[in-house]
């Protein structure tokens, strides 16, 4: 056992956090000033193509992917650390050295799954940061946590496919620069649970897709990220080279492209946590009331130490989940997978309120990351399944460590 | 002791209901829908007109003000439960009954302490509906929960008074129909800690003032409430029988507004967390996922009936803090005001969180009213002081019960 | 609407403060001595005789008793500010004023449903104070909260019941004054869920009774309650007259007596977290670490504030709990006596907590009250039902109101 | 970073398990039926005394001692999964394993700092497990988490230290066995704070110690510990040679003690987490309520979730301190040491309290042993320090990192 990085890690995070302070924080006023000039709420600021540039010179690209052909090669113990450190800016860091959901996810899929012309077609210009992906799953109007619940088909008709159905949730989608979604549909309602449902990748152009509106969390736009999109596929024929995998395949797919997914959610939970307790700290020490420094008063103290406690606690969580899925595989991972996807969100949430409650009126406002790092954090203990899922289905595989009834 | 409403609130109660059902509920979906339409961010939808119009037909004008001469003459016990109904669509009803912070406090003031003309001038048509009217006490640069941090001046110059300084969270002052401001200044800076503030009236056209951006809370304008503007005086002059009440009485007329704010503000919080429990009952007995409807799972009803114990309580500890301050004065209700400020924004946050993750992702979107409930209960944890400062004074007084050391 | 008690209320309530002050808290210290003292961990102290005389002096004897024939005749309302004072010394006042659980239940029990023969023989003494009683219900091998779990029988023979089973957590039964037991059984395994049991009478001597042992809560025997026994019934044979109500008549009975002894629980558990409070408060301003009173910490002043906060709202429902008994009975007021089952517990728990982390290690000590005080509202979390039963309960109710399917 | 055990760890961990489930959970109700019927309830019950032999046969003595003259010259690391072990069976495990408080850090004191002369006297007893010894440090008066403040005198006078004081939480001290004293006090009341006090090591039937009386903690004895003793100390004359170290060297030597006691308490607080979590898992398995296994529950299955995440959690912490201690050192290691006292008795005190829960009133009782689980756990919140001096401290060692003033 032992906790300490090893030598590429800590060589990268030291790249990454000067990356940060010199480009990255200051980018943010940068940005917000840009979206605010712009008459389109969807337009991307000119900021973002400055910081990609910057962070591909810098070797700081494609860090997420550990397939060596395309990416880092780095494993996830590896890439935890960095993605933490992303978190810090969730809405510039990750687009920045294209590590951002949903592309990642897409890329690996499309690493993983994808035919070697739909890697060509799709995933080079993605790797490249030309354009970026959707990912269209959840639907309006049945709870997507169980994937049987999906309406959307996807028919057969000679050689192509035919899709017809809602999604909304497809994050990145009111990207102008989004050029293609992957849609997850039912191909064949009869099979069993888990066969039932395929992929099939359809460019945003394709006539029939519909992109009806941007949904809001909590008033945000979330525009960084490219939106959420409610989209509508009607009759949207797609060649069935467009196929990702097999049919029936569908299920199998989005659960290999999940675990990766949550943990990176979970590696920048961390990082914003980080980000609100040095606001915190830093608000703590500059802001006088009542004639002395927040710092200086016990309820803050405490929402201090118990920030930093409870952020020690989820990172080593997360870290262990890394060094599991690198050790025993996803599967093998996926009581901690679960685990962190509990923990971390709440973690954050709570780190976060805690520095918005020091920051007064302002945290809440435009005039510092606080208020939007909540509504991520808070999202995201609905988003890839709400807790109450997973808490189930973490205690199912606990209780049954203990099945012979014994008396206490 | 008597735990029923009396006659005249329990028919009041049952009006406003069926002015809820038939006009506002409807009208939530026309707003929202006014709103995208508008070019104007902060245009006002012409649904709120017409509902004024009914509102003041149904006789549900202006229940807020207990002076007879100008209001319904109400007591505090009376109106709460009103203003909790009010709250049950918040960001419509309290405007279409006329009773909408900050407008309430300001008619209150003007009618407490304004001089005949000010009444005549502002109070009118305040009472009117036809304009509306912010207050301009917080500033950006100090922690406004101690008021003797206020830096703004108000110079006396021959028969005008020179206003200099910048104000921020002044809600309601970027509707266009925001005709005056109450402005909290220093005249005295020398004067005894609490006299040296005064207040003075500012038309919203006079040279110097300057409306700079509307604060954001989570992401929301809160347009509906004619948004929170930081607004810039700069050499700002009024006559001086602009004044309100006398020079160094800023600081005890604040004080005499606040109180009635405060239950008000905690009033409408009990019914955006019973809006929020219905809406999670709803959706609870709608909804299906794995197979029966959340209704049936242990969790949900865990969320339902602790919602239910934590409204009640807060409820009455709200009602008992109303009937104080018909009977002792808001004075000797002190305590109690800072007990429901203290308890009802967590409750009803609580209690909205909940509902938010029985709707999913739907439930941080624009598709329900929760998450701006949502980020109106918390902003009201900072708002007129943070929690931390009502629990420290609390405690304060509740520690001087017991000064008497006595071994356990 | 009105929160201010009656004179009554207020003439007693100052009355038996006077006791308490003169009485109840000096004996508090007595009591621990001469249970130390005593050879017998059951053996009750003298002091409480004396307690009891002087209380029934003072005129503060049997008042939980509605019913004038027997007792004080006062209203649940009336009643329940003076249970609250008797929890500040929870193991001396209620049974000091022969207000204490098992046997004010057992009285009530008696009152309503016994023969004159029965109210002869157990009601007088009871009343007087010269005997006590116990009431079996719980059993060790099921989930008594749900009552058709009851396997203990009660089957006639001739003239007789036969009485078989085991009981447990039977309140009082460890005391060498309690004379009778109250035993519920099934009659009629065949009939309907809630006709199948029946209630006897068994006095204490009866041949086949045996009390096996004292349980415990945490460490403490509860001795001073009479502890709780657990008692083997063995062909235990009492005659038909023995039978209270009639057979079939005990689920109906059991839950008369419900609502009363759950409220009863209630009111003291707010007294128990005042003196908490109070003995928090006393704490916070004598001692002293790293330089200052404890009163001067911001954490120490949350706790406090945060307890008025609670306290105050839990009293509130309580006692409205109490009025609507009054008004439209038991039954009415069910979902409030969940309610109050559900809040006044973790309520007290939390405050006691609290003053316990003050006192250090004198908190979980015998040489403060609090370590027991925690220990009597733990349980109450469990006892009458868990908390998550009356949740799930209460829960359906308030799903119900809401039952028609409506869009968000 | 590497997450897995070592192999002599694993093997350790092997070994141990295999004890604790062949001999120390069988012994457990044998431990309860011989302290019953022992008159005396100080007196040690004879199965202690085979568990000892038994453990000492396995190899499995003195594991905490990382000095390998002495001990099993185990790493902190290493060391932690076994303790966490031995707080499976809190009560017995650790004295089986002469692995127990505060003899092990009596034993690492005296190997550190005791003269030759001191070992052989009392270090080799301890050794062997012939004698039990005791840490006098708190006393009643004064916030013993400031050291400054204790009042025992420790005065030379020729060849002898004369000591007056008070002490109490003795632990161990009412052991019949426990035959010497490591005795805090003041020997120059005028030094500068850390270098006042001076330690003595005073034995057990020395003229002028009379061993007052045993605390309780929530009722219980814990003579299973030999219990927590009152001692005063009146003209108690000790032998200069039976100095600790040097005179002044008091604190310093505390200090020492404390960071490897902290984290074995902590690691036994895992364990004694998970032993609730198995009860609790057993529990929700063979108990029906109706109609259904409360395995079945979703509130049962939360808390079985939600125990999982914490405990994991908190191990890793843990773990990472002892990384730390073994790596940077004890100094090196001080905000996580804070971090973990902070974090983990609050996780067992949830965990255990959820199982108590679980069982209904038998989780109350003596019947399981997670009362006694709880009390420990809850205690432990105070113990060497209570919560909210570490938060304090660790706080202010958080602001320190960001203590350049900067916007947000």
């Amino acid at each position: 056992m032992d906790f300490a990085y090893d030598s590429r890690t800590e060589h990268l995070r030291a790249e990454l956090t000067a990356f940060l302070e010199q480009h990255v924080y200051p980018a943010e006023a940068v940005h917000a000033a840009q979206v605010a000039e712009a008459g389109d709420p969807w337009a991307r600021p000119p900021v973002m193509a400055e910081l990609k540039a910057e962070a591909r010179k810098r070797g700081l690209w494609n860090l997420f992917l550990p397939d060596r052909r395309y990416g880092a090669g780095l494993t996830n113990l590896q890439y935890a650390p960095l993605a933490e450190l992303t978190g810090r800016s969730p809405h510039l860091a990750p687009e920045a050295l294209n590590c951002a959901a949903p592309d990642t996810g897409n890329m690996e899929l499309l690493a993983e799954f994808g035919s070697e012309r739909q890697r060509e077609r799709w995933l080079g210009p993605l790797l490249e940061g030309e354009i970026r992906s959707a990912f269209c799953m959840t639907e309006p109007e049945v709870a997507s946590s169980d994937a049987t619940n999906i309406a959307t088909r996807i028919v057969r008709d000679g050689d192509h496919y035919v899709v017809n159905g809602r999604k909304w949730w497809s994050s990145g989608a009111m990207d102008p620069h989004c050029a293609v979604f992957i849609v997850m549909g039912k191909t064949d309602p009869d099979a069993d649970r888990h066969r039932q449902q395929s992929m099939v990748l359809v460019p945003r152009d394709t006539p029939g897709v519909s992109v009806r509106r941007g949904m809001r969390v909590f008033g945000y736009s979330d525009a960084s990220h490219g939106g959420h999109a409610e989209i509508d596929f009607s009759d949207v024929r797609v060649p069935v080279e467009n196929l990702v995998g097999e049919e029936g395949g569908g299920f199998a797919i989005a659960q290999a492209r999940l675990g990766p997914g949550r943990i990176h959610h979970c590696m920048r939970l961390v990082g914003m946590a980080e980000r609100a307790l040095e606001l915190l700290c830093r608000r703590a020490s500059d802001r006088v009331a009542f004639g002395r420094p927040l710092a200086e008063q016990g309820v803050v103290r405490e929402w201090i130490a118990e920030s930093r406690v409870r952020i020690e606690q989820a990172r080593l969580l997360v870290l262990k989940t890394a060094w599991l899925m690198d050790t025993v595989g996803n599967k093998g991972a996926h009581t901690e997978i679960q685990a962190i996807k509990i923990a971390t969100p709440a973690m954050a949430e709570w780190v976060i309120d805690k520095a918005i409650q020091a920051y007064g009126a302002a945290g809440v406002s435009q005039d510092t990351p606080l208020a939007a790092l909540w509504a991520g954090a808070r999202t995201l203990r609905l988003a890839d399944g709400p807790d109450e899922v997973h808490r189930a289905s973490l205690a199912k595989r606990e209780l049954r460590r203990w099945h012979t009834p014994t008396p206490a």
